[in-house]
């Protein structure tokens, strides 16, 4: 055979695989399509035409889609009453309890501002957060974080006690008023754990502390006002545990059991009628929001966000099937993981969801009250 | 020597190491503040406030720093007018050349839309692209990409001849029809080559597809209505490359030849008064415009927008710094790189700054045409 | 002036700028080169090599060397012998404290036997890992974990009660053997807790539970065994978790006090004449044990390993010198990070370090005991 | 009811929920189990073991798998044994035509002596790299690369005319070294393509550029020597491009055609038996060895390594199961992607695969050499 008819007959081979047919997709899929500038920059058209624009634009609307499904199911009336209450101060108060997670570099970071308001308006339920995520708030309201650069060098930044959190920079002094601030504190909860017995639980630590504070700005303060919990299992590792630590040496006692904080969480989440799950960053508080749901058979509704990915095995980067596996996630959820860093995508995404719900909400009581008001006059 | 004592000293020594004093920053550093959402949802501000926020938020509200350094830098009057042409189709245009690199990917996604609105408008003046890159955006012109989930089975995916981009879809017939309409035009370009003589290039071709496409969603369309070059050094590898493989079994001589491209994408940089570099992805797109920005010593205006880390040591990975030591970015330059998805960030980055631009001059002239027809009328 | 000699001179500033001269590189720079394989598979060479291989390789060659500088120093007798007491169960037994931190996934992982020897053969003095790090390693000795894929779907999983870590696989039995196995020790610890007054805490719940298991495959016995404490502040989150939250609703008032714990690690990290790091993995237990080095004003040697990386701000993606900034490492320190998987890595940098000085260390007691058996013969 | 009860009876529901039973593991399912260090430090078994250690080291393990697999096709008896010519200097030699994709940094690391040693012994049989692919392999037989840092200043190398790629170092006098030798060459090619007619392609420049370097170090020379073809579409995009770019202004006309580069791989692939796939890295390597193998209705045999992740919607990123969507792997293929860093992890599954082979072979050849002139001898 001709070297030229081989040729021939093998194109037609390869021609054949390469331009296979193929059905027809689906009534309905989707297209691929972005948003156009020519209509002008309205974001949040943009950010709705996310939804089909593919990758991780896709992964945000999809979170917000659930996101607001979560919202809904929140505001929904409660059927069920009774069993409600966890503890004195914690019980279950919306249809759908909405636990936020995030890690120490949120509260360092501009996402602070951002989390505060999910509290101050309560538009959360639940907070679990690292020591870090607690005090970097609270020290916050003693003195300011800095904006720096991931490439300043450690030895120039040690000798000048400045400290390094990312492309931040938090002086020492910062850490030195914040003992000033708190010592006084841990004096009292160790005179009141001698004097009225009991122990103290990181939650309820960082609720006290919250209302010491007495700052707008804080997380914890407004947490402490709106009653929303906030759960650090791990409250000793960070700058709080060092001031413990100090403490404890000169006024040794104080007792931070975790075993009745754990009860709290778990009790929260199994009598909440429904629960969901918005968790940004990995480690503990990946972990322990989804753990305390698994005493639920599962969240209804989660949204991960973080940077990290699954192939090294790690719970930070487990994408939420893994949590469906065990229970942590339910079987009929429609869980979202977006993969990005969150200083950007987070307020993005409140922007979309509570934020958009509480500011609209606010219009439609304004109007109501306004319309009411009209009325009245007009009588 | 007491235990207590001891303890004491001790604790003395660790309570001057964690509470050391600190310098004070220097006047006027930056304090982290992020977005108050008490005060709506304004996202132009929002962005604004992203530059103090911390993390890849700051590095986003660098990168529309950057990039509006380089449309103002653009937009000033060109000191020196002669020696501006490259080519007879490939001139420089403007007092900054701005080169966009964006990988095949963004083509699929809907990036498509904001890229050709940047072209469409002449916003920006080249673009280097991977094959699939070009194709991937005349073939949308013939049939649509589909939404899908990055977990479908890719055996079940082959039996139907579908196939997978990430969460992407695309019908094997989309690129039966790609060959139907593309053959013709390869038989004509070698009919050219052969009656007139000179070779082909991957610009010269994706200039003729553009033309020939003829549809008003198509990058390469306003690519060549625009006569903005698109420089795709490996043209051969992608389905565009499939075509040109089995056209030449049949009818052979089709020569791609890189050397010449090689030689105006140089030029260009080189007479080039300033350039801007915004390149989304890694790879051949993101050396090849680095690279070509060598030949004059460095680019002045740089952001790179992808997910790569350094620490393997590719290039698609490396930061600006890297370049910086090659000379492919300048000395005094200040490059900013954005880690994070572009499907989600990079609308966001042209909403701010391209965009934004464009729009703010159409209303600009708009007013004036106004005013002018206005002091018309008066006359 | 004519195109062509305008052409000639600006070849000529661009030839200039590519081809510029540089500086002789300093005497005795390191020369990149690879293993040479033929010289056949010695991958203890292959290991050395390393070193001057480039990126990720060198950086492991560069972890080798600051291992061996750790053992080292730890081999040296210890200049001071008073103060080295830190609890009636731990005291600071060697010139170098080896704080060795791992996430739970590593007890998942076969990268739990590595860790074993280690503790086995009291290579290091000090563990820290997440309640999933401590009940992983114990539920193995109970049944075990198995090998899956990471695309198993979720809900498949559930229905069958199996829950996946990874590509690992863990049957829910195994959880069920665990609490018939665990809620007696509990209920013996809640005993003593009630008779004998004081409170437990995580490490002293953990060096329990490792004499309790009597398993020589297991961490936590040999961590018993050897008197290793293991630190684990967040012990609560996990299954270890759920145990004690379902043995307090039946049997409230056991007290897991972390504030105990705290004091115990930092006293470790202060009384010690050195230290060295090992960080495979980030979260709680990178944080916690620099935190805990901060009371000393630094680690003397570090290595960290894991897979995140710094521009999310993290602390889990922290580069060493982030932590030099705070004072956790020294300012006259060498701290390494690998970005690598350490189920992979791990091994192979025990290999080169920890076990390799141990099989060395053995075989010359061996040889020394022969030598004197055959002395004493020969008399 | 009373709430003591209600607890008990949730408290039920939720152990129910904790503590379901678990369907039995299949017969067979492998058991987690890492290397036991107590048995001496056995590099190959502990390579053995990482098959069922989990996460990326299963994936080592499963890669070895894949490639003596691959190796094991390649040496039985081709069955086919005409039309196995591509051109007068390529032809399918092996029953398995094994393609080795590696992106430039792979050239710069210590890995380029791995690859050396492949092509040099023929384990491989096409290459596919990029253009720094080519020339740093080239560049090194005439100066060498360094070890630096990847936190040296841009701006403090750029004044000394030192070049970084990650943590390596190349001084700009390497390639002042580069164009001396090349330009003869280019002078030499451009001679040729006017006397003898035809063009160049990628492919023939590198490998005469293999045969002119006459060095034994470099991957290109036993290329040549060997006769394995190195494919580099973008072979401008570099240094080398840089040098055709001058050489082009003083003695245009070179032309480096693409197309018919791109009918030899394809060609090269369609006519092959069988064929392996281990690309390194991503970009134009990784889809280019890819599509090639498209034209065969995929590869049999397939391994990445890489550092990139899928969710981004890059090819780089794209996991195995993508490909075979597109026809580029085979429906019943068992592919691998391993995450990590090649320059660590390349040499080491090397080591256990092509190397090891290779090794066992020769000793083979040895012993049967040794047998027959033993059997000479007596006779």
């Amino acid at each position: 055979m001709a070297d030229q008819e081989q040729q021939q007959q093998q194109h037609d081979a390869s021609e054949e695989i390469v331009l296979m047919k193929s059905e027809e997709m689906p009534q309905g899929t989707p297209i691929i399509k972005g948003y156009d500038f020519n209509a002008g920059i309205d974001y949040h058209k943009l950010f709705q035409s996310f939804l089909h624009s593919g990758f991780q634009a896709t992964s945000f609307g999809r979170a917000v889609e659930e996101i607001n499904k979560m919202i809904a199911c929140r505001e929904e009336p409660m059927k069920q009453t009774d069993n409600l209450q966890v503890s004195d101060k914690i019980s279950v108060k919306n249809n759908c309890t909405v636990f936020l997670g995030y890690t120490s570099n949120m509260a360092s970071c501009g996402v602070r501002e951002t989390i505060r308001f999910l509290v101050e308006h309560r538009l959360v339920d639940c907070l679990v957060t690292t020591a870090g995520g607690v005090e970097e708030d609270l020290i916050k309201c003693l003195a300011p974080t800095y904006l720096g650069d991931f490439h300043l060098k450690g030895r120039d930044l040690r000798m000048k006690g400045i400290n390094r959190i990312g492309n931040l920079l938090v002086p020492n002094n910062n850490y030195c008023k914040f003992e000033d601030w708190v010592m006084p504190i841990l004096d009292e909860l160790l005179r009141e754990q001698k004097e009225e017995g009991g122990y103290w639980t990181p939650s309820k630590i960082i609720a006290r502390l919250g209302k010491e504070i007495n700052n707008k700005t804080s997380i914890a303060y407004w947490a402490a006002v709106r009653g929303v919990p906030i759960f650090s299992p791990a409250l000793t590792d960070g700058s709080l545990g060092d001031m413990i630590y100090f403490h404890g040496i000169r006024n040794p006692g104080l007792v931070v059991d975790i075993a009745e904080d754990l009860r709290l969480i778990n009790q929260l989440a199994k009598r909440s009628l429904n629960t969901g799950m918005v968790i940004v960053g990995g480690g503990v508080v990946k972990h322990h929001i989804c753990n305390s749901n698994l005493m639920r058979n599962g969240a209804n509704y989660s949204v991960y966000l973080n940077t990290a990915s699954e192939w090294d095995g790690s719970d930070s980067g487990a994408r939420p099937d893994e949590a469906v596996s065990w229970g942590k996630i339910r079987l009929d959820a429609n869980p979202v993981k977006i993969y990005g860093e969150a200083s950007f995508v987070f307020p993005l995404l409140v922007g979309e969801t509570f934020a958009r719900h509480h500011h609209q909400q606010q219009q439609q009581q304004q109007q109501q009250q306004q319309q009411e008001e009209e009325e009245e006059e007009q009588k």
